[in-house]
């Protein structure tokens, strides 16, 4: 393959010629397909369907410490349930508290609380001038706009691929003390993949904040979501790391069983040391009488263990596999070597992030929708949705089947390769 | 009966000895009782098992409007779930958000979201120095915990048999532009059981508020719990009746199906004009990516309709009714014509209110526990735990079977019996 760049205006425009035909021809089939989001396929919610028949009426609804599931009480989490994802997110079930169906939800809650209330008895964060988090990027959207939404100033880190630039991270946490947070999917991250390395998260643990109040957002949402049976990424667990570094209360771990049972209907846990677990009650024993343990104890129940969970999620592997072969094959035979676009094969997660030469992003994702195919909103994956380069985009293939995805990919590498084409050229004529 | 305060101190010693051994008695037992929460018992939860049964691993798993509840997606409720919850709230269905599992939650979201962004656009209540929300008393302690864990002033008004004194709540939501709230239970009331007259609902309406942030805090929580057949109360909708007076946005109406179908893992809504909710859902957009679906489908399927849910609801009166009349009738019986506390009859909800003489209620708890009866703690009923007269109890008849409610009213009228004595006694020794 010739990069583009190296190609003639002539070149460029028989070429351009070429692709604008195969793009009318697909575009006239008035497709309408969807890799915008990372929504597990119909096949995938299959695999768990079981769930809905382990408890019924004739199920003895008392879990293991006596309560009856049915009726109000218990605040925290039912023990079954609480021992289910304190091995899903490597802590001892003593740090783990269970909300409702959505971990995006704990973490809205945290920051709320941090503003209304301060953590462990800071400043209220709504009463301080200016708070500020550290955001690496491309990252995810839903994070930025619970920080957006409560006017915390955002702080871009780059991506490396260990994890976040730990220099930056440092130099800003050390040293600036209306920095309170950052936010972390430490593997398989949304939307590279990347897993941080081992030295990224000893680094974590031992940041020095300027800030008392600083907090790690670590939301391990993959932890055990990879791709292939025989590799996996590993990651440090940051809770222990942060108390050997004598940290134990600056990190809050969130997970939930979303894309493992059910999007909708999981249960979400927040993993933090006691003296934060303890902060956190505080606010829960005002905010509700409990969460839904009919739920929990019918997770418990269906998944049993540990075990059970890791063999159910080389079931929803079996299905994602070929989705990501699927795409990364269609982006190495139609993009490689062509010098208009860069991208990572992740071993886990539900994205691939692809990086389009600067300024083209959006166009790309714009030509795509013309010929029916949706993606990700360019620049969603940084903070205010503003992508300084204009050149990321997110490519969730879990949603449609392999042969969709196939078309998909079609209509997305045409689009890569006119929009790129229009900007050598528009630089060749020196637009 | 002669009433206590006439009896010379003879009298009253004579009473309190013979009193003193049958609490002795009762006391050796080592009874375990507790009439201290409004909690459904056993028997109640029964009646809603075959709701286990309605979604099975063969069920269509499709909402009406074609989305798969497994999965990510539709914010604010399914229309299924809408429809049901709409007619038992009273309201169209589309002035509806239904959340988790607990209006409880939704309250404490809606204070939250008023105290960092405000109502509709007004300041946030974080910026402002003084709030003030008015509390009617008795009334229900985890409203009160809410607004005290957020630092805003709490004022108590007065109940009436019509509902809260309304002249008073005119007097400071007419002038005093720091009011921005007022909590109410207006039928079957926490603790009272009182229901407030077409006057007082229309007050509520018509109201001039200074603050253009104010909103009732409409808890509607027993609209459909009636103890009678052919005797129960009404209450206009507030939500038009507001509409009428020109004061679409003045409500936020609660409720949930937590003392209808599983407390802990029922639905909760929230009820309000298209104004209120659009606010709303800004927040919910961020918050969360939607509630349990499949939840909301189970409920939805289960009652099929309001008048399904109706008729549930006769059940649960059923099996609440003996208890109440126990408890009412032990309350006759034992304490009528002593001029030693007074009590209403409720035909709904989950309470029955007593008050003593004054500077009694704390140590009448107190002396029950002594005997193994645990009661809500005096003084729970108003803002702060503090009752100004120490005098409010209240009694939660509806976990107990009838045979323990039996033994519990025994110790609780002979409570109030020694505790009076004690401090009739106390007043003629000039203690």
């Amino acid at each position: 393959m010739i990069p583009y760049e190296e190609l003639s205006k002539e070149e460029l425009l028989e070429i351009k010629s070429d692709l604008d035909a195969q793009f009318e021809a697909i575009k006239a089939k008035g497709l309408n397909l969807d890799m915008s989001r990372g929504k597990p396929s119909t096949e995938q919610l299959n695999l768990s369907m079981e769930m809905m028949d382990v408890l019924t009426s004739e199920s003895d609804l008392v879990c293991e410490e006596g309560v009856d599931c049915r009726n109000y009480g218990v605040l925290d989490g039912i023990k079954e349930a609480k021992q289910l994802l304190a091995d899903m997110m490597e802590v001892p079930k003593d740090n783990i508290v269970i909300f409702g169906n959505s971990s995006l939800n704990i973490m809205y809650d945290t920051i709320a609380r941090s503003m209304t209330h301060g953590v462990m008895g800071s400043t209220p964060w709504c009463k301080l001038d200016k708070v500020k988090f550290l955001c690496p990027v491309p990252g995810y959207d839903r994070h930025f706009a619970i920080t957006e939404y409560f006017g915390i100033e955002m702080i871009n880190i780059p991506m490396t691929p260990t994890g976040p630039d730990m220099d930056l991270v440092e130099k800003y946490v050390n040293n600036d003390p209306a920095v309170k947070g950052i936010w972390c999917v430490p593997k398989y991250s949304n939307p590279q993949g990347i897993t941080y390395s081992d030295v990224t998260v000893h680094r974590f643990a031992a940041l020095k904040p300027a800030a008392e109040d600083f907090r790690i957002f670590w939301d391990n949402a993959y932890g055990i979501h990879h791709l292939y049976e025989d590799k996996q990424d590993y990651l440090i667990e940051i809770l222990m790391e942060c108390k050997k570094e004598g940290n134990p209360d600056m990190v809050y771990k969130f997970s939930s069983t979303s894309k493992i049972s059910f999007p909708g209907s999981g249960i979400g846990a927040i993993a933090a040391s006691d003296a934060n677990l303890e902060d956190i009650r505080k606010q829960m024993r005002i905010q509700t009488i409990g969460h839904d343990k009919l739920n929990q104890l019918r997770h418990a129940r269906y998944f049993k263990d540990i075990h059970g969970m890791v063999q159910h999620m080389k079931r929803h592997a079996d299905i994602l596999r070929p989705k990501f072969d699927m795409v990364l094959s269609s982006l190495d035979r139609e993009l490689s070597g062509l010098g208009i676009g860069s991208w990572m094969a992740p071993r886990g997660g539900y994205f691939i992030s692809f990086d389009s030469m600067e300024g083209c992003a959006k166009a790309i994702v714009a030509k795509a929708k013309e010929a029916g195919l949706v993606m990700t909103n360019a620049g969603a994956t940084f903070p205010y949705g503003k992508d300084p380069k204009d050149s990321n985009i997110r490519i969730a293939p879990s949603y449609p089947t392999v042969e969709e995805l196939k078309t998909a990919c079609e209509i997305f590498t045409l689009s890569v390769k006119l929009v790129s084409i229009d900007k050598l050229l528009s630089n060749i004529l020196g637009i």
